[in-house]
């Protein structure tokens, strides 16, 4: 999302590095595509040896930071595990990057003093497609070509579908998606060429394992960071990267305002496997000193240049504020809420002038075909009420994505779609319906949205609801949104919070529309629950340590985390302990559970069942044991 | 919800008052109703003199205890608002209650040494239907008379709803329920009559200001607490109801094991505004020294007339978990999870006979009409799992508790239907349609429900996404869950957590179903919001502490809370800043802002406005100051 303000605070108490080590129950494993060189990250979770469990592969967005094997030094930034692709190709070309400017990072000055120190190893030499090509996968996708890139998604979307291929049964209802049963090469080269899904991956940040933005794919989720109003040191402003991908952030986005903008971008990117999106005109009012009228073209121009050799793999370009869309907005109850709305509108009515990024866009798309960064058409008039949801202003501007995005998609550059916002469960809908009409099916991207303006402190929440119902629908990306949303800045705890809300949402919808694998883990923990494997319950949360806090706040011994029973019922009477009773009792009679006493014939049957039971009597653990 | 186990855990460090004090920003005010000597109490909100904002008022379900000019003694326990409307109707007597068993209180022994101190001053001779005379709401109000319980519920519902009298404007999607754009009680009588609402109010309670549950009314949340194992003083006992309805708990349920049962529930129900709910079998189950098989009719009998006695308004009876139905379950993953459902299967099995709840129904309807106790049908065959959602055990006991929804109608008592539990979100809609359709419109009353299994410390989250959905469809009270759900025993930022949250899916419901007046609190809030109007924000919320706590995080000064920006953006660029110089602007022009500049000649007359907006230059702020 945009420009939600949602920058991730400094640390309290100094020193503080990135967060590495496995997730608990889980190992790092890699899964090597038949026919190619693509290994592809997982994360296995290993239940209890004697459950009779295969091991759980989840979706693993952490990178190499979770992995033991591998070496982390964020000063050396992560291995280049798309260099070869990307070279193998042939229509790259290097060249001499464009100079850092000293209001690169707000006027620190040339030796930038005082600020974010400059990565040690920055590249000098970027990449960009050779006069005449285009290296968006878009291209190679429609000139019919799989890449590895569309080779990695395909075998990381899969995760169980592979043992579930005999006896798959489909459950959901998918608003006229296509989920196949299986993800295949072919599968994700045609979404991406009929710009149904896209795969962020600029060519100057070959760091990304990737990962596909689509309907028809899992739903992913992004955060935002960005720095604080007070420098930090370096680690903690990567670690709120590394923190926000290891509990599941698909994407990530710098919203940095201030000074140590490009320095701290460099250090982000070059530590991140997973794409980075900004709003470059957040960069380009920096470097006007924060006067919307004072931004030209030329500097907007020359900061995405900026960007884009640094590797940013999708940029948020507000070029649907345009200027007669603007007066929609006065009758509003919070008129534009969204950051780089505002900026766009305040330019558009200073020089009463239409938005240089709608005048500019093809120009933009020629850049972003260059370096293969995605379009994420930002709605700089989203509601930002209840009250103003499903209005004139927001609809007249995701109209004009819609044409924006054809005339991307004519360059063969991929596109997402921004989406609101506030909007109350019944308008949530037509926000889908719209947006596919208009934008011909281009993935959503959406924040929230929030289904009520009067919870602040719980909105992750309120828009966690809406995010769900949103994704089931056919959102492909659901912006995360913290606690402290309207209020004030997120800590380590409000990002965390945020992204497993939306870990969960995303995950609910995935279940919703029917994809063939999801229910695997709901159903794995369940049966952990149902069997008292506490640990195995843990370990399957999309939270392990906060799962097994909360256990250990009631029941702290050791011995309660394998006991047969919980803190709800305690030892002496048990739910689950009477339903294993039920099940033992129906295998007893040898048939099947359904026909053990039919809903007709109870009255017959029943003494002589009675009979039978008290002779199997044993099978009763006494209750007051 | 009957049997969910979330019981509330006693407060760290010992000694601890009930709470009491207006909760932030708002006052307690009682409004008369003309032709009655019915005055409902609210709550209203004051705003910021100068801010033109008129104080906005909403549902009040915190009782006497944020009332300053209220004497709190929960010794004395709460005054008797309804005692002479009771006897007004002339179709009750007094008699010797019931004398007070050791098993009552878990075998304490006739001096109860050792655990909670008995209420001082308990009921000595309760009230009961005269022979013959059926005390329900809802036969009086099939025989056409509005109570002063009818009118009271129906300006307590109204809110706002008389000031939107001649702008109104209906907006949402109520799948078919009938919402008047005022309540009347000529309307409330008639939802009961036709058992579309309840009013649950047991003549021993007379201490409740009373309520609607129903799918045309305000959607309701319910709250759970019990005692803990631990005994603990009655105060906190008493603080857990306090603590509950302070954030917006409707009714409160409670789901005390162990020892102290008697007493505790006493002392509760002498202090609590609002309905308590119970699960007799609980209870029952005690006295029977947990031993589910040794239940007996007699018991069971026994302790419904000692929780009537004492004034309970709503029993869960779990009489839909019919023998033939038990081995449905025996494939499910998770089984019964319900624990009332889990004691009946257990005793079904034991005996192989038929449930005595279900043999004995229509004798448990004459109990419920003596003393007004609505039915809350238990679903002890819920699914615990999203793997047995919507399956072949739980429909069939929904069926049953429809055909005991009749049956209980035709004795005019009052019922709502218990719900599930854990559904992923596109099989909701069918238990609620299902519920409609098999119950007669019956209320239903769910937990959740989750819609994903993964997420165990997230519980409020996973179940608060179903609860606003299914809330949404037409269900009328949601039971809450906290995070603590599956795991452990929640304390007091646990139940504040879960009720604030489910208060946000209840009013998220109401929103979308068009409620006429709920509206006007998110707008009051967005209003605030824009014109950083930060107290108003706050005080307006549905948690006003944890608000301006998190605030407070980022910027404690106190003068930021009238600043005219917000730690997002901070002074210097301010979206809501542009946002007033659009409105401005556009009023500037002295024309609708609509018709400021229409898309089609927005190129004609730019420059011509451009040159008006120069002139006009000092209506922009330069972000730079």
């Amino acid at each position: 999302m945009a420009d939600i303000d949602s920058k991730l605070e400094a640390p309290k108490g100094g020193q503080f590095n990135v967060t590495t080590g496995p997730i608990r129950g889980s190992r790092k494993i890699h899964v090597p595509v038949p026919g190619t060189d693509v290994r592809v990250a997982m994360r296995e979770i290993t239940l209890e040896p004697g459950s009779g469990e295969a091991p759980v592969r989840v979706y693993d967005t952490s990178g190499p930071y979770t992995d033991p094997k591998a070496q982390i030094d964020i000063q050396a930034g992560l291995p280049l595990l798309r260099r070869d692709w990307i070279l193998a190709r042939g229509d790259v070309e290097d060249y001499e990057a464009r100079a850092i400017k000293p209001e690169d990072n707000g006027q620190l000055g040339p030796d930038r003093s005082g600020g974010v120190p400059a990565f040690p190893n920055p590249v000098r030499r970027p990449l960009r497609a050779r006069p005449g090509a285009n290296v968006s996968q878009m291209h190679y996708a429609r000139r019919g070509i799989v890449t590895p890139e569309m080779e990695y998604v395909a075998a990381r979307e899969n995760l169980g579908r592979a043992a579930l291929k005999d006896a798959l049964v489909r459950d959901g209802q998918d608003w006229g998606a296509s989920i196949p049963d299986f993800v295949t090469g072919e599968f994700v080269r045609e979404e991406v060429a009929r710009g149904r899904a896209i795969i962020p991956n600029n060519i100057n940040h070959p760091e990304t394992e990737p990962m596909a933005i689509g309907r028809n794919f899992l739903v992913k989720i992004n955060a935002n960071i960005g720095n604080s109003a007070v420098a930090s040191d370096v680690a903690s402003e990567v670690d709120k990267m590394v923190w926000s991908i290891r509990h599941g952030a698909d994407t990530v986005m710098d919203l940095s305002t201030g000074r140590n903008i490009h320095d701290t971008r460099e250090w982000i990117i070059r530590n991140s496997p997973v794409p980075i999106g900004t709003v470059p005109i957040y960069q380009a009012l920096e470097k006007v000193g924060g006067i919307a009228e004072d931004l030209t073209w030329e500097i907007f121009r020359d900061t995405l240049i900026e960007q884009a050799e640094q590797g940013v793999d999708y940029f948020t370009i507000h070029a649907g504020v345009r200027l007669p869309f603007i007066p929609l907005t006065a009758k509003r109850v919070t008129g534009i809420v969204s950051r780089g709305g505002s900026i766009m509108a305040k330019w558009c009515l200073a020089h009463h002038k239409e938005s240089f990024l709608y005048e500019r866009f093809d120009e933009i798309t020629e850049i972003m075909k260059a370096y293969d960064i995605a379009y994420s058409l930002g709605d700089g008039l989203r509601p930002g009420s209840i009250a103003d949801a499903n209005d004139e202003a927001q609809f007249a501007e995701l109209y004009t994505l819609g044409e924006l995005t054809k005339r991307a998609w004519a360059q063969d550059v991929q596109v997402m779609i921004e989406g609101p916002g506030h909007v109350p469960m019944h308008k949530i809908k037509q926000n889908m319906d719209k947006q596919l009409e208009a934008c011909g099916e281009a993935p959503f991207y959406t924040l929230g949205p929030l289904v009520t303006d009067i919870a602040p402190g719980y909105d992750h929440i309120t828009s966690g609801i809406g995010a769900a119902m949103i994704g089931w629908f056919g959102t492909a990306m659901l912006c995360y949104v913290t606690p402290k949303e309207h209020l004030g800045l997120p800590d380590r705890d409000d990002v965390k919070v945020g992204v497993v809300t939306y870990k969960l949402a995303a995950h609910a919808a995935d279940l919703a529309k029917g994809h063939p694998a999801a229910k695997m883990r709901d159903d794995a923990l369940s049966r952990a629950r149902f069997e008292f494997r506490w640990r195995d319950q843990f370990n399957l949360s999309l939270d392990p340590d906060t799962a097994e806090a909360y256990h250990d706040q009631t029941l702290p011994a050791e011995g309660a985390k394998t006991a047969h029973f919980c803190s709800m019922c305690g030892p002496k009477f048990c739910s689950m302990k009477i339903t294993q009773e039920v099940r033992d009792f129906a295998a007893k009679q040898n048939q099947e559970p359904g026909a053990f006493i039919a809903a007709e014939d109870a009255e017959k049957g029943m003494e002589e069942m009675s009979a039978r039971y008290r002779e199997a009597g044993d099978l009763y653990i006494p209750a007051a044991e």
